[in-house]
Protein backbone atom coordinates (compact mmCIF):
# COMPACT_ATOMS: atom_id res chain seq x y z
CA UNK A 1 0.00 0.00 0.00
CA UNK A 2 1.61 3.62 -0.80
CA UNK A 3 0.05 6.76 0.02
CA UNK A 4 0.54 10.02 -2.46
CA UNK A 5 0.09 13.17 -2.01
CA UNK A 6 -0.55 15.65 -5.07
CA UNK A 7 -0.18 18.85 -5.94
CA UNK A 8 -2.08 19.59 -9.70
CA UNK A 9 -1.60 22.05 -11.88
CA UNK A 10 -4.06 22.45 -15.01
CA UNK A 11 -1.57 20.53 -17.29
CA UNK A 12 1.05 18.69 -14.81
CA UNK A 13 1.47 17.78 -11.07
CA UNK A 14 3.74 16.87 -8.89
CA UNK A 15 3.23 13.82 -5.86
CA UNK A 16 5.64 12.98 -3.15
CA UNK A 17 5.38 9.46 -1.53
CA UNK A 18 3.88 9.76 2.49
CA UNK A 19 4.71 7.36 5.70
CA UNK A 20 1.77 9.46 7.37
CA UNK A 21 -0.45 12.13 7.55
CA UNK A 22 0.07 14.20 10.58
CA UNK A 23 -2.71 16.76 10.92
CA UNK A 24 -5.86 17.71 8.77
CA UNK A 25 -8.25 20.44 9.38
CA UNK A 26 -9.90 23.44 7.75
CA UNK A 27 -9.98 26.98 8.88
CA UNK A 28 -12.23 29.96 7.70
CA UNK A 29 -9.59 30.36 5.06
CA UNK A 30 -8.03 26.93 3.93
CA UNK A 31 -7.76 22.91 4.39
CA UNK A 32 -4.53 22.12 6.12
CA UNK A 33 -2.59 19.15 5.59
CA UNK A 34 0.79 18.53 6.91
CA UNK A 35 2.29 14.65 5.98
CA UNK A 36 5.23 13.26 6.91
CA UNK A 37 6.87 12.40 3.58
CA UNK A 38 9.86 9.88 2.09
CA UNK A 39 12.27 11.92 0.53
CA UNK A 40 11.28 15.90 1.46
CA UNK A 41 10.46 15.78 5.40
CA UNK A 42 7.42 17.47 6.80
CA UNK A 43 5.06 19.00 4.09
CA UNK A 44 2.58 21.92 4.33
CA UNK A 45 0.26 21.94 2.02
CA UNK A 46 -2.97 24.79 2.07
CA UNK A 47 -5.99 23.96 -0.55
CA UNK A 48 -4.09 21.37 -1.74
CA UNK A 49 -0.95 23.83 -3.03
CA UNK A 50 2.55 22.65 -1.44
CA UNK A 51 3.60 25.97 0.45
CA UNK A 52 6.78 24.26 2.44
CA UNK A 53 8.67 21.29 2.94
CA UNK A 54 11.83 20.47 5.17
CA UNK A 55 13.76 19.54 2.61
CA UNK A 56 13.71 22.09 0.53
CA UNK A 57 12.10 25.28 2.11
CA UNK A 58 15.38 26.47 2.58
CA UNK A 59 15.91 27.78 -0.89
CA UNK A 60 12.64 30.26 -0.24
CA UNK A 61 13.35 31.37 3.09
CA UNK A 62 16.43 32.63 2.83
CA UNK A 63 15.94 34.52 -0.79
CA UNK A 64 13.16 35.80 0.95
CA UNK A 65 15.01 37.17 4.15
CA UNK A 66 18.18 37.64 3.56
CA UNK A 67 17.91 39.75 0.50
CA UNK A 68 16.21 42.35 2.18
CA UNK A 69 17.88 42.24 4.84
CA UNK A 70 21.53 42.05 3.86
CA UNK A 71 20.65 45.15 1.79
CA UNK A 72 19.56 46.99 4.44
CA UNK A 73 22.75 48.80 6.84
CA UNK A 74 20.86 47.54 10.07
CA UNK A 75 17.52 46.56 9.85
CA UNK A 76 15.73 46.57 13.81
CA UNK A 77 12.19 46.30 13.17
CA UNK A 78 10.69 44.07 10.79
CA UNK A 79 7.12 43.02 9.95
CA UNK A 80 6.52 39.45 8.34
CA UNK A 81 3.11 39.22 6.55
CA UNK A 82 1.49 35.90 5.88
CA UNK A 83 4.32 33.11 6.52
CA UNK A 84 2.33 31.12 8.92
CA UNK A 85 4.92 27.97 8.72
CA UNK A 86 7.30 30.03 10.84
CA UNK A 87 10.16 29.98 8.26
CA UNK A 88 10.34 33.29 7.51
CA UNK A 89 10.76 34.34 10.72
CA UNK A 90 13.21 31.59 11.79
CA UNK A 91 15.75 33.19 9.34
CA UNK A 92 14.92 36.76 10.20
CA UNK A 93 16.30 36.01 13.84
CA UNK A 94 19.39 35.09 12.36
CA UNK A 95 20.47 38.89 12.19
CA UNK A 96 21.80 40.24 14.80
CA UNK A 97 20.42 43.76 14.65
CA UNK A 98 16.95 42.65 14.47
CA UNK A 99 15.21 43.42 17.43
CA UNK A 100 11.76 43.04 16.55
CA UNK A 101 9.58 40.96 14.69
CA UNK A 102 6.51 41.62 14.09
CA UNK A 103 4.15 38.39 12.85
CA UNK A 104 1.20 38.89 11.13
CA UNK A 105 -0.82 35.74 10.22
CA UNK A 106 -4.28 35.06 9.07
CA UNK A 107 -5.03 31.97 9.37
CA UNK A 108 -4.23 30.89 13.60
CA UNK A 109 -4.23 27.16 12.73
CA UNK A 110 -1.62 27.44 10.23
CA UNK A 111 0.75 29.04 12.85
CA UNK A 112 -0.82 26.61 15.76
CA UNK A 113 -0.29 23.28 13.27
CA UNK A 114 3.23 24.83 12.14
CA UNK A 115 4.63 25.03 15.44
CA UNK A 116 3.11 22.08 16.71
CA UNK A 117 4.22 19.83 13.53
CA UNK A 118 6.34 21.62 11.85
CA UNK A 119 9.60 22.05 14.59
CA UNK A 120 12.27 22.26 11.67
CA UNK A 121 10.66 25.87 11.18
CA UNK A 122 10.19 26.82 14.58
CA UNK A 123 13.09 26.55 16.64
CA UNK A 124 12.55 29.41 18.96
CA UNK A 125 9.02 30.23 18.12
CA UNK A 126 8.90 31.52 21.94
CA UNK A 127 11.60 34.89 21.21
CA UNK A 128 10.68 37.72 22.92
CA UNK A 129 11.38 40.00 19.86
CA UNK A 130 8.49 37.61 18.42
CA UNK A 131 5.04 39.76 17.78
CA UNK A 132 2.18 37.72 16.67
CA UNK A 133 -0.76 38.81 15.76
CA UNK A 134 -3.56 36.93 14.05
CA UNK A 135 -5.08 39.69 11.51
CA UNK A 136 -5.42 40.58 7.81
CA UNK A 137 -1.94 41.63 6.83
CA UNK A 138 -3.74 44.29 4.57
CA UNK A 139 -5.58 46.00 7.42
CA UNK A 140 -2.81 45.79 9.43
CA UNK A 141 -0.19 47.98 7.66
CA UNK A 142 -2.81 50.41 7.17
CA UNK A 143 -2.65 51.57 10.61
CA UNK A 144 1.06 51.23 11.40
CA UNK A 145 2.11 54.05 14.40
CA UNK A 146 5.55 52.65 14.48
CA UNK A 147 7.28 51.96 11.32
CA UNK A 148 9.64 49.07 9.90
CA UNK A 149 12.76 48.48 8.11
CA UNK A 150 12.14 45.53 6.16
CA UNK A 151 8.64 44.03 5.83
CA UNK A 152 8.42 40.80 4.10
CA UNK A 153 5.29 39.28 2.25
CA UNK A 154 5.24 35.64 2.66
CA UNK A 155 2.02 35.17 1.13
CA UNK A 156 -0.16 32.28 -0.57
CA UNK A 157 -0.06 32.16 -4.60
CA UNK A 158 -2.60 35.09 -6.05
CA UNK A 159 -5.40 33.70 -6.05
CA UNK A 160 -8.12 34.25 -3.49
CA UNK A 161 -7.88 36.86 -1.01
CA UNK A 162 -4.14 36.96 -1.46
CA UNK A 163 -4.65 39.27 -4.70
CA UNK A 164 -4.88 42.21 -3.28
CA UNK A 165 -1.10 41.40 -1.72
CA UNK A 166 0.32 42.35 -5.12
CA UNK A 167 -2.46 45.43 -5.34
CA UNK A 168 -1.25 49.35 -5.27
CA UNK A 169 -3.44 50.06 -2.49
CA UNK A 170 -1.64 47.62 -0.15
CA UNK A 171 1.99 48.50 -1.33
CA UNK A 172 1.09 52.34 -1.03
CA UNK A 173 0.45 51.46 3.00
CA UNK A 174 3.69 49.34 2.69
CA UNK A 175 4.77 52.37 1.82
CA UNK A 176 3.76 54.07 4.21
CA UNK A 177 4.73 51.44 7.15
CA UNK A 178 8.56 51.80 6.31
CA UNK A 179 10.84 54.38 7.30
CA UNK A 180 12.65 56.28 4.84
CA UNK A 181 15.44 53.62 3.81
CA UNK A 182 12.93 50.70 4.06
CA UNK A 183 12.92 47.72 1.66
CA UNK A 184 9.89 45.94 0.95
CA UNK A 185 10.29 41.82 -0.66
CA UNK A 186 7.49 39.61 -1.69
CA UNK A 187 7.44 36.61 -3.35
CA UNK A 188 6.27 36.70 -7.25
CA UNK A 189 5.80 33.14 -7.86
CA UNK A 190 7.17 31.42 -11.06
CA UNK A 191 9.01 33.53 -13.73
CA UNK A 192 8.80 30.71 -16.10
CA UNK A 193 4.91 29.77 -16.11
CA UNK A 194 3.80 33.24 -14.52
CA UNK A 195 6.12 36.09 -16.58
CA UNK A 196 3.44 38.28 -16.90
CA UNK A 197 2.41 38.09 -13.70
CA UNK A 198 5.97 39.46 -12.50
CA UNK A 199 6.05 41.81 -15.06
CA UNK A 200 2.32 43.03 -13.70
CA UNK A 201 3.74 43.24 -9.89
CA UNK A 202 6.91 44.99 -10.63
CA UNK A 203 4.70 47.45 -12.26
CA UNK A 204 2.55 48.29 -9.62
CA UNK A 205 5.53 48.58 -7.20
CA UNK A 206 7.00 50.88 -9.77
CA UNK A 207 4.17 53.21 -8.72
CA UNK A 208 4.80 53.17 -5.35
CA UNK A 209 8.61 52.95 -4.64
CA UNK A 210 11.73 54.52 -6.34
CA UNK A 211 13.88 51.55 -6.76
CA UNK A 212 12.30 48.43 -7.70
CA UNK A 213 14.09 44.89 -8.80
CA UNK A 214 13.48 41.31 -9.57
CA UNK A 215 15.69 38.44 -8.48
CA UNK A 216 15.15 34.53 -9.08
CA UNK A 217 16.35 31.59 -7.41
CA UNK A 218 15.57 27.65 -7.38
CA UNK A 219 12.60 25.99 -5.57
CA UNK A 220 12.61 22.30 -6.55
CA UNK A 221 9.06 21.80 -5.06
CA UNK A 222 7.11 24.77 -6.43
CA UNK A 223 6.09 24.35 -10.24
CA UNK A 224 8.71 25.07 -11.83
CA UNK A 225 11.51 24.98 -9.92
CA UNK A 226 12.41 28.33 -10.32
CA UNK A 227 10.88 31.08 -8.69
CA UNK A 228 10.92 34.93 -8.71
CA UNK A 229 11.09 38.00 -5.79
CA UNK A 230 10.37 41.22 -5.98
CA UNK A 231 11.70 44.14 -3.85
CA UNK A 232 10.67 47.74 -3.51
CA UNK A 233 12.95 49.92 -1.54
CA UNK A 234 13.16 54.05 -0.68
CA UNK A 235 16.68 54.48 -0.95
CA UNK A 236 19.28 52.00 -1.30
CA UNK A 237 19.59 49.27 -4.39
CA UNK A 238 18.32 46.27 -2.96
CA UNK A 239 20.71 44.48 -5.77
CA UNK A 240 23.85 45.81 -3.22
CA UNK A 241 24.29 43.95 -0.33
CA UNK A 242 25.43 46.01 2.23
CA UNK A 243 26.06 43.98 4.94
CA UNK A 244 27.20 39.78 5.23
CA UNK A 245 25.75 36.96 7.08
CA UNK A 246 28.12 34.24 8.27
CA UNK A 247 28.03 31.67 5.47
CA UNK A 248 27.36 28.08 7.81
CA UNK A 249 23.80 30.16 8.93
CA UNK A 250 22.39 29.30 5.73
CA UNK A 251 22.37 26.18 3.07
CA UNK A 252 21.77 28.41 -0.18
CA UNK A 253 21.70 32.35 0.28
CA UNK A 254 25.65 34.18 0.35
CA UNK A 255 26.83 37.63 -0.33
CA UNK A 256 27.55 36.20 -4.42
CA UNK A 257 24.72 34.22 -4.83
CA UNK A 258 22.40 37.88 -3.62
CA UNK A 259 24.01 39.79 -6.45
CA UNK A 260 23.89 37.01 -9.09
CA UNK A 261 19.94 36.39 -8.29
CA UNK A 262 19.49 39.69 -10.27
CA UNK A 263 21.09 38.50 -12.92
CA UNK A 264 17.47 37.80 -15.19
CA UNK A 265 17.43 35.25 -17.85
CA UNK A 266 16.98 36.53 -21.72
CA UNK A 267 12.76 35.55 -21.75
CA UNK A 268 12.27 37.77 -18.40
CA UNK A 269 14.23 40.48 -19.21
CA UNK A 270 12.41 40.97 -21.77
CA UNK A 271 9.31 40.44 -20.16
CA UNK A 272 10.43 43.33 -17.60
CA UNK A 273 10.98 45.67 -20.62
CA UNK A 274 8.37 45.04 -22.29
CA UNK A 275 5.38 47.30 -21.82
CA UNK A 276 2.12 45.97 -20.02
CA UNK B 1 -10.87 10.50 -20.35
CA UNK B 2 -7.34 11.69 -19.49
CA UNK B 3 -3.92 10.46 -20.72
CA UNK B 4 -0.91 12.00 -18.12
CA UNK B 5 2.46 10.70 -18.76
CA UNK B 6 4.61 9.94 -15.23
CA UNK B 7 8.34 9.98 -14.29
CA UNK B 8 8.33 8.39 -11.15
CA UNK B 9 11.32 8.83 -8.51
CA UNK B 10 11.93 6.75 -5.54
CA UNK B 11 9.74 9.22 -3.14
CA UNK B 12 8.07 11.89 -5.64
CA UNK B 13 6.77 11.52 -9.36
CA UNK B 14 6.32 14.45 -12.29
CA UNK B 15 3.09 14.25 -14.73
CA UNK B 16 2.20 15.65 -17.68
CA UNK B 17 -1.26 15.57 -19.36
CA UNK B 18 -1.15 14.03 -22.66
CA UNK B 19 -2.81 15.41 -26.02
CA UNK B 20 -1.73 11.93 -28.09
CA UNK B 21 0.83 9.37 -28.57
CA UNK B 22 3.23 10.63 -31.46
CA UNK B 23 6.00 7.58 -31.54
CA UNK B 24 6.18 4.64 -29.47
CA UNK B 25 9.04 2.34 -29.98
CA UNK B 26 11.85 0.26 -28.23
CA UNK B 27 15.47 0.38 -29.43
CA UNK B 28 18.24 -2.25 -28.87
CA UNK B 29 19.26 0.42 -25.93
CA UNK B 30 15.97 1.71 -24.32
CA UNK B 31 12.40 2.32 -24.65
CA UNK B 32 11.43 5.83 -26.30
CA UNK B 33 8.18 7.48 -26.63
CA UNK B 34 7.26 10.73 -27.84
CA UNK B 35 3.69 12.65 -26.89
CA UNK B 36 2.09 15.56 -27.52
CA UNK B 37 1.48 17.27 -24.14
CA UNK B 38 -1.11 20.24 -22.87
CA UNK B 39 1.83 22.66 -21.51
CA UNK B 40 4.82 22.00 -22.45
CA UNK B 41 4.55 21.13 -26.37
CA UNK B 42 5.94 17.76 -27.40
CA UNK B 43 7.87 15.91 -24.95
CA UNK B 44 10.27 13.12 -25.33
CA UNK B 45 10.69 10.38 -22.82
CA UNK B 46 13.85 7.40 -22.49
CA UNK B 47 12.74 4.79 -20.10
CA UNK B 48 9.97 6.87 -18.63
CA UNK B 49 12.13 9.57 -17.69
CA UNK B 50 11.79 13.12 -19.32
CA UNK B 51 15.00 13.43 -21.88
CA UNK B 52 13.03 17.13 -23.32
CA UNK B 53 10.44 19.37 -23.58
CA UNK B 54 9.64 22.22 -26.30
CA UNK B 55 8.86 24.41 -23.49
CA UNK B 56 11.84 23.92 -21.03
CA UNK B 57 14.27 22.44 -23.46
CA UNK B 58 16.18 26.13 -23.84
CA UNK B 59 17.72 26.08 -20.64
CA UNK B 60 19.37 22.58 -20.44
CA UNK B 61 20.62 23.34 -24.23
CA UNK B 62 21.63 26.85 -23.83
CA UNK B 63 24.16 25.78 -21.10
CA UNK B 64 24.89 22.94 -22.15
CA UNK B 65 26.36 24.49 -25.59
CA UNK B 66 26.87 28.39 -24.86
CA UNK B 67 29.09 28.05 -21.89
CA UNK B 68 32.07 25.83 -23.16
CA UNK B 69 31.58 27.79 -26.77
CA UNK B 70 31.42 31.59 -25.41
CA UNK B 71 34.58 30.48 -23.11
CA UNK B 72 36.72 29.47 -26.45
CA UNK B 73 37.97 31.86 -28.00
CA UNK B 74 37.16 30.71 -31.63
CA UNK B 75 35.64 26.84 -31.73
CA UNK B 76 35.69 25.30 -35.27
CA UNK B 77 35.22 21.61 -34.68
CA UNK B 78 32.56 21.01 -32.30
CA UNK B 79 31.77 16.86 -30.85
CA UNK B 80 28.72 16.18 -28.99
CA UNK B 81 28.12 12.73 -27.73
CA UNK B 82 24.96 11.79 -27.23
CA UNK B 83 21.73 14.41 -27.47
CA UNK B 84 19.71 12.26 -30.00
CA UNK B 85 16.97 14.65 -29.88
CA UNK B 86 18.86 17.30 -31.73
CA UNK B 87 19.03 20.33 -29.39
CA UNK B 88 22.49 20.52 -29.13
CA UNK B 89 23.61 20.09 -32.75
CA UNK B 90 20.85 23.44 -32.96
CA UNK B 91 22.23 25.31 -30.30
CA UNK B 92 25.71 25.03 -31.81
CA UNK B 93 24.86 25.71 -35.05
CA UNK B 94 24.24 29.55 -33.77
CA UNK B 95 27.68 30.27 -33.62
CA UNK B 96 29.01 31.02 -36.83
CA UNK B 97 32.94 30.13 -35.90
CA UNK B 98 31.56 26.47 -36.32
CA UNK B 99 32.72 24.50 -39.22
CA UNK B 100 31.83 21.46 -38.31
CA UNK B 101 29.80 19.14 -35.64
CA UNK B 102 30.58 16.01 -35.35
CA UNK B 103 27.29 14.37 -33.44
CA UNK B 104 27.93 10.93 -31.96
CA UNK B 105 24.69 9.40 -30.75
CA UNK B 106 25.04 5.65 -29.93
CA UNK B 107 20.32 5.14 -30.61
CA UNK B 108 19.40 5.62 -34.16
CA UNK B 109 15.90 5.49 -33.29
CA UNK B 110 16.21 8.77 -31.20
CA UNK B 111 17.67 10.50 -34.05
CA UNK B 112 15.26 9.39 -36.71
CA UNK B 113 12.18 9.61 -34.45
CA UNK B 114 13.45 13.45 -32.87
CA UNK B 115 14.22 14.14 -36.30
CA UNK B 116 10.49 13.55 -37.38
CA UNK B 117 8.65 14.50 -34.55
CA UNK B 118 10.16 17.35 -32.38
CA UNK B 119 11.34 19.34 -35.76
CA UNK B 120 11.85 22.40 -32.85
CA UNK B 121 14.58 20.38 -32.26
CA UNK B 122 15.87 20.22 -35.51
CA UNK B 123 15.50 22.94 -37.56
CA UNK B 124 18.24 22.17 -39.48
CA UNK B 125 19.01 19.03 -39.57
CA UNK B 126 20.43 18.83 -42.86
CA UNK B 127 23.06 21.66 -42.57
CA UNK B 128 26.13 20.34 -44.46
CA UNK B 129 28.22 21.20 -41.13
CA UNK B 130 26.66 18.49 -39.19
CA UNK B 131 28.46 14.83 -39.52
CA UNK B 132 26.30 12.37 -37.75
CA UNK B 133 27.74 8.82 -36.39
CA UNK B 134 25.46 6.23 -34.91
CA UNK B 135 28.08 5.14 -32.55
CA UNK B 136 29.56 4.52 -28.96
CA UNK B 137 30.86 7.70 -28.35
CA UNK B 138 33.09 6.03 -25.71
CA UNK B 139 34.95 4.05 -28.56
CA UNK B 140 34.26 7.37 -30.62
CA UNK B 141 36.46 9.75 -28.51
CA UNK B 142 39.41 6.90 -28.19
CA UNK B 143 40.40 7.16 -32.16
CA UNK B 144 39.78 10.73 -33.09
CA UNK B 145 42.01 12.06 -36.01
CA UNK B 146 41.30 15.60 -36.31
CA UNK B 147 40.97 16.72 -32.42
CA UNK B 148 38.32 19.49 -31.19
CA UNK B 149 37.72 22.51 -29.86
CA UNK B 150 34.69 22.02 -27.61
CA UNK B 151 33.35 18.61 -26.62
CA UNK B 152 30.34 18.51 -25.19
CA UNK B 153 28.46 15.33 -23.44
CA UNK B 154 24.86 15.04 -23.32
CA UNK B 155 24.06 11.83 -21.86
CA UNK B 156 21.35 10.30 -20.00
CA UNK B 157 20.98 9.89 -16.74
CA UNK B 158 24.19 8.36 -15.10
CA UNK B 159 22.96 4.90 -14.65
CA UNK B 160 23.89 1.32 -17.02
CA UNK B 161 26.00 2.08 -20.14
CA UNK B 162 25.89 6.12 -19.07
CA UNK B 163 27.61 5.90 -16.44
CA UNK B 164 31.16 5.45 -18.20
CA UNK B 165 30.74 9.00 -19.98
CA UNK B 166 31.52 10.03 -16.53
CA UNK B 167 34.62 7.64 -15.88
CA UNK B 168 38.41 8.65 -15.63
CA UNK B 169 38.87 6.40 -18.62
CA UNK B 170 36.62 8.69 -20.70
CA UNK B 171 37.94 11.58 -19.95
CA UNK B 172 41.23 10.69 -20.77
CA UNK B 173 40.03 9.93 -24.26
CA UNK B 174 37.94 13.51 -24.37
CA UNK B 175 41.23 15.22 -22.92
CA UNK B 176 43.37 13.82 -26.05
CA UNK B 177 40.36 14.53 -28.62
CA UNK B 178 40.85 17.97 -27.26
CA UNK B 179 43.34 20.98 -29.02
CA UNK B 180 45.57 22.42 -26.85
CA UNK B 181 42.88 25.08 -25.41
CA UNK B 182 40.22 22.30 -25.87
CA UNK B 183 36.93 22.47 -23.56
CA UNK B 184 34.83 19.72 -22.52
CA UNK B 185 31.09 20.25 -21.07
CA UNK B 186 29.33 17.43 -19.26
CA UNK B 187 25.61 17.69 -17.39
CA UNK B 188 26.15 16.51 -14.00
CA UNK B 189 22.52 16.37 -12.95
CA UNK B 190 20.87 17.90 -9.55
CA UNK B 191 23.45 19.41 -7.45
CA UNK B 192 20.20 19.26 -4.75
CA UNK B 193 19.37 15.70 -5.29
CA UNK B 194 22.60 14.35 -6.03
CA UNK B 195 25.65 16.58 -5.13
CA UNK B 196 28.08 13.33 -4.39
CA UNK B 197 27.71 12.35 -7.92
CA UNK B 198 28.83 16.21 -9.29
CA UNK B 199 31.61 16.38 -6.54
CA UNK B 200 32.65 12.46 -7.88
CA UNK B 201 32.71 13.88 -11.70
CA UNK B 202 34.41 16.83 -10.87
CA UNK B 203 36.99 15.13 -8.93
CA UNK B 204 37.67 12.94 -11.32
CA UNK B 205 38.09 15.55 -14.31
CA UNK B 206 40.10 17.31 -11.90
CA UNK B 207 42.91 14.32 -12.67
CA UNK B 208 42.81 15.05 -16.08
CA UNK B 209 42.14 18.60 -16.71
CA UNK B 210 43.83 21.00 -15.30
CA UNK B 211 40.55 23.48 -14.78
CA UNK B 212 37.44 22.39 -13.77
CA UNK B 213 34.12 24.36 -13.01
CA UNK B 214 31.17 23.56 -11.65
CA UNK B 215 27.86 25.71 -13.15
CA UNK B 216 24.38 25.50 -12.44
CA UNK B 217 20.91 26.31 -14.04
CA UNK B 218 17.29 25.81 -13.58
CA UNK B 219 15.41 23.01 -15.64
CA UNK B 220 11.93 23.14 -14.38
CA UNK B 221 11.21 19.27 -15.72
CA UNK B 222 14.08 17.58 -14.83
CA UNK B 223 13.96 16.14 -11.04
CA UNK B 224 14.57 19.56 -8.64
CA UNK B 225 14.25 22.03 -11.16
CA UNK B 226 17.91 22.66 -10.76
CA UNK B 227 20.45 21.57 -12.62
CA UNK B 228 24.63 20.95 -12.74
CA UNK B 229 26.73 21.21 -15.54
CA UNK B 230 31.11 20.72 -14.89
CA UNK B 231 33.21 21.71 -17.72
CA UNK B 232 37.19 20.95 -18.31
CA UNK B 233 39.77 22.94 -20.02
CA UNK B 234 43.06 22.71 -20.57
CA UNK B 235 43.60 26.32 -20.79
CA UNK B 236 41.06 29.18 -20.37
CA UNK B 237 38.89 29.46 -17.45
CA UNK B 238 35.48 28.25 -18.65
CA UNK B 239 33.77 30.82 -15.98
CA UNK B 240 35.08 33.57 -18.16
CA UNK B 241 33.27 33.97 -21.26
CA UNK B 242 35.31 35.40 -24.35
CA UNK B 243 32.76 35.79 -27.05
CA UNK B 244 29.44 36.74 -26.55
CA UNK B 245 26.49 35.19 -28.51
CA UNK B 246 23.62 38.31 -29.39
CA UNK B 247 20.47 38.00 -27.10
CA UNK B 248 17.80 37.68 -29.56
CA UNK B 249 19.53 34.03 -30.50
CA UNK B 250 18.81 32.83 -27.19
CA UNK B 251 15.97 32.50 -24.36
CA UNK B 252 18.06 32.37 -21.28
CA UNK B 253 21.60 32.50 -21.72
CA UNK B 254 23.54 35.92 -21.80
CA UNK B 255 27.07 37.02 -20.54
CA UNK B 256 26.07 38.12 -17.52
CA UNK B 257 24.32 34.14 -16.79
CA UNK B 258 27.29 32.80 -17.76
CA UNK B 259 29.24 34.29 -14.99
CA UNK B 260 26.26 34.09 -12.40
CA UNK B 261 26.26 30.64 -13.15
CA UNK B 262 29.42 29.91 -11.49
CA UNK B 263 28.08 31.17 -8.10
CA UNK B 264 27.42 28.20 -6.58
CA UNK B 265 25.31 27.70 -3.23
CA UNK B 266 26.59 27.20 0.44
CA UNK B 267 25.55 23.37 0.15
CA UNK B 268 26.82 23.04 -2.99
CA UNK B 269 30.32 24.65 -2.58
CA UNK B 270 30.63 22.46 0.90
CA UNK B 271 30.06 19.36 -0.79
CA UNK B 272 32.64 20.31 -3.53
CA UNK B 273 35.19 21.53 -1.21
CA UNK B 274 34.93 18.73 1.21
CA UNK B 275 37.36 15.78 0.59
CA UNK B 276 35.53 12.47 -1.30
Amino acid sequence: MELWVTERQKDFSFSLKVKETLYRDTSPYQEILIVETYGYGRVLLLDNTIQTTEKDEFFYHEMLTHMPLCAHSGPERVLIIGGGDGGAVREVLKHETVQKIVHVEIDGKVVEASRKYLPLHNPDAKNKKIELHIADGIEYVKNVSEPFDVIIVDSTDPVGPAVNLFGFDFFSSVYGALKDDGIVMSQTGSPFLYGSFVKKVSHTLSKVFPLVRVCCGPMPTYPSGIWSYTLGSKKNDPAKPLRVLPTNLTHYYNADIHKAAFVLPNFLRDILSNSL
